[in-house]
């Protein structure tokens, strides 16, 4: 059992927060709640990382008319309640107006070091980090939050052939003037998660008179944002006390009532059940599917000068491919040997630790369904507990075990896919932090004392 | 009981039909299968009427985002099927090309005049009609039969006070770049209809920098476009063999299911229940006033330069007003001395005939639910079979009685407003023309023989 070394002393550990996005300002907060001393290194000039639209760091892949995809209900942090006279689904300005006030209210500026990020970050022989700062300066901490994102690093599609048009990624897709001109173009877009279909429906819009194709692998379920009034996410919380098997046949059983087939506006038949793969929450995506606005199309077989083929053997000239495919995990800071993220999968225990690296943390490296906000507020309390000392990991085999048990739990289910290695649910997490695993690795510190 | 003069001695009355939108089409083509000759006299150079985007007559109210409301299963004329290959809910230019290919295939041009419509019409003392073309020829027909449409001449609010921005009415709305470049613009939208929903949606996109505010009196409904994955419209059609009461109860007794309150959205209460008021169907407009990118206001008490004055007390500066507060009735070839339709109300009997003028009908003069299309297509059957003589009018007082009777049952239970003076159920009127209607008139035209 283990618990970084100064704090077994009494001394807390010297840390460094990597990121004041989402993850960087809770573990921040909730540090400072706990009096660990601590750094945050942001390579931008403000908070709130892919929620501040147009991030100078270029790590925001928000849109101009991104609203988030859960309800402010589900969004919130528990400690800091989203103002009543938001609108059910934000838009990405008041989210960033919330993030700011989140790190005023807590005073979290003073110790955030803006436009100085983490260039390197190296593990000592016998423990603690060499940083050496985006200033050029070598800094010394006893333990690292890793919390640098995992929605900035484009991933692209690997299709055999060349493209002559212009290639995309939905990163940098900003608004229908932005990074291009979007009007009177033949546009195919990859990909069927959220993003995906938010282009395709605000570039279909036929005042831009664009022809818009949207291709999709596995394709996707899609969910709207409401039902029956209600933001949809209202309806729907994991329960800790009943068989996820269970849960997963009653939500399946459901489905059709909120969001039929996807084959019924065109869409291939998906290669998974509904709830085995992230489904994809869009009110208007089925509308230009079955608006004839968008045409739907399986994957991509090959690219030829202009030309796309797809499996089912028909083509389409197109001037521009988006590709909506997601982000790699990536830690620039950390030199790949030591560690890295292939094919998106790096195992840790409850999504925080390495096993055998007890002054190393990450926060907010998970796809948390409903939304990632409190999951990354829980994660920060595990995070400062630990850096207290108030809180030791289990012993390397058992933390083997456990992300084995997990992974099982919250991703056998689900289509093999670079973009599923994170899912957890986050009900069912939050209930094992706080009945379990807090009161656990509390009883494991005193024992270690 | 009647039928026009000439057909009863056997020669079929000649017969003008003014304009060649769906209502004149239909009625011109049942007119040419019973072999009466006919002239279709149209303002335009093209058919089409609201549905030729862009209409040099101006008669054309739709946008170019315009898709139909209707799924094409319900929208299809029976005689002519919609094309499989169309979505859904076909896009204008779809239905333009389906109303062409439907007047190429029962060669209907040859009998339409175009850019000739018709100036004035007036009724001779003995009966029978003295036109005067567009081109100033006066001309003489047994029969006319007006069918020029009742979405083209834009009804506006009247509100006290005076607004020094654009007024702009949303028959004249086209995109977000036309009559006006609507970017960066403080907008408000009177009303609450599928054109206000619409160019609400449309104009709230953030990409465009608008601020939208939506107006309205009576609140409405929303309905969506597809349930289940399926188009909406495919679960629903009136029963003859059920009392319309006990329907009414169960339509409102799910739509909790189907579509939410209003006042969920933000949206004032209606002022009535479910399918008491034609229901707005869009499935974007509850997800834009959730996502705060629309603001609700109830209605406006005044206007005062550029600021606006709600009924609630709160005030808006705006830049322009869109009113998507539908249209009025309007015959302009006729004195209005001798017909009118004041507050959109005009007593036709089956929506059809003046009791007392056996030489004049109308077509598609109806807020017919779910839509016009096949309801226009029944209307020219009862056309055509009074022109062939196939169909005899009962006495004018007993069409009076019909008339009373009839609005009561498809009006009696709405909110009286000019915008449901002529609201009838399709489902109904077709069963009731097919089974009652025509077979009684056939009777009657027998024993006048």
């Amino acid at each position: 059992m283990s618990t970084p070394d100064t704090s077994v002393a009494g001394v807390p550990p010297t840390t460094a927060v990597i990121g004041a996005g989402i993850s960087g300002l809770t573990a921040s907060k909730m540090l400072d709640d706990y009096g660990i001393p601590y750094t945050t290194f942001e390579t931008s000039d403000r908070v709130g990382g892919n929620w501040a639209f147009g991030n100078p760091n270029g790590h925001s892949s928000a849109y101009r008319s991104l609203h988030i995809d859960t309800s402010k209900h589900q969004l919130s942090f528990r400690d800091y309640p989203m103002p009543d006279d938001y609108p059910d689904f934000p838009h990405h300005t008041q989210i960033k107006a919330y993030l700011d006030g989140y790190a005023d209210a807590f005073g979290l500026r003073e110790h955030i070091e803006f436009e100085n990020g983490v260039a390197h970050a190296e593990r000592r022989p016998g423990g603690g980090w060499d940083v050496l700062d985006q200033r050029g300066e070598h800094r010394r901490f006893d333990l690292l939050v890793v919390a640098n994102g995992h929605h900035w690093d484009p991933r692209f599609a690997d299709f055999p052939g060349e493209f002559t048009g212009v290639t995309l990624h939905s990163h940098h897709y900003v608004d229908p003037r932005t990074p291009m001109d979007f009007t009177g173009q033949r546009i195919l877009i990859v990909g069927i998660g959220n993003s995906a279909a938010d282009i395709a429906v605000e570039l279909s819009s036929k005042a831009l008179q664009n022809e818009v194709v949207l291709s999709t692998r596995s394709s996707a379920w899609i969910v709207p944002k409401y039902f029956a009034g209600k933001p949809a996410d209202k309806y729907y919380r994991t329960s800790p006390y009943v068989p996820l098997k269970w849960q997963r046949k009653l939500v399946q059983a459901l489905q059709p009532v909120t969001a039929g087939r996807p084959q019924d506006y065109g869409l291939p038949a998906p290669n998974h059940k509904f709830f085995e793969a992230h489904p994809t929450q869009s009110v208007e995506l089925p509308l230009r599917l079955g608006s004839g606005d968008v045409v739907a199309k399986g994957n991509v077989a090959r690219l030829d000068g202009e030309t796309v083929y797809f499996e089912d053997g028909t083509s389409r000239d197109v001037d521009v491919i988006i590709y909506a495919t997601g982000y790699n995990i990536t830690f620039p800071f950390f030199d790949p040997s030591f560690l890295s993220a292939p094919d998106n999968r790096i195992d840790l225990y409850k999504r925080m630790f390495v096993p055998g690296l007890d002054d190393l943390a990450f926060a907010g490296f998970a796809q948390a369904v409903p939304t990632l906000f409190p999951f990354v507020e829980c994660q920060a309390r595990l995070l400062a507990a630990y850096a207290a000392g108030h809180y030791a990991l289990p012993p390397v085999a058992e933390m083997r075990r456990v992300i084995a048990a997990e992974t099982e739990k919250y991703t056998g289910h689900m289509v093999p896919s670079a973009r599923h290695t994170q899912q957890v649910d986050y009900f069912l997490y939050e209930h094992d932090l706080r009945t379990r695993e807090l009161p656990a690795g509390r009883k494991r510190a005193e024992a270690a004392r």
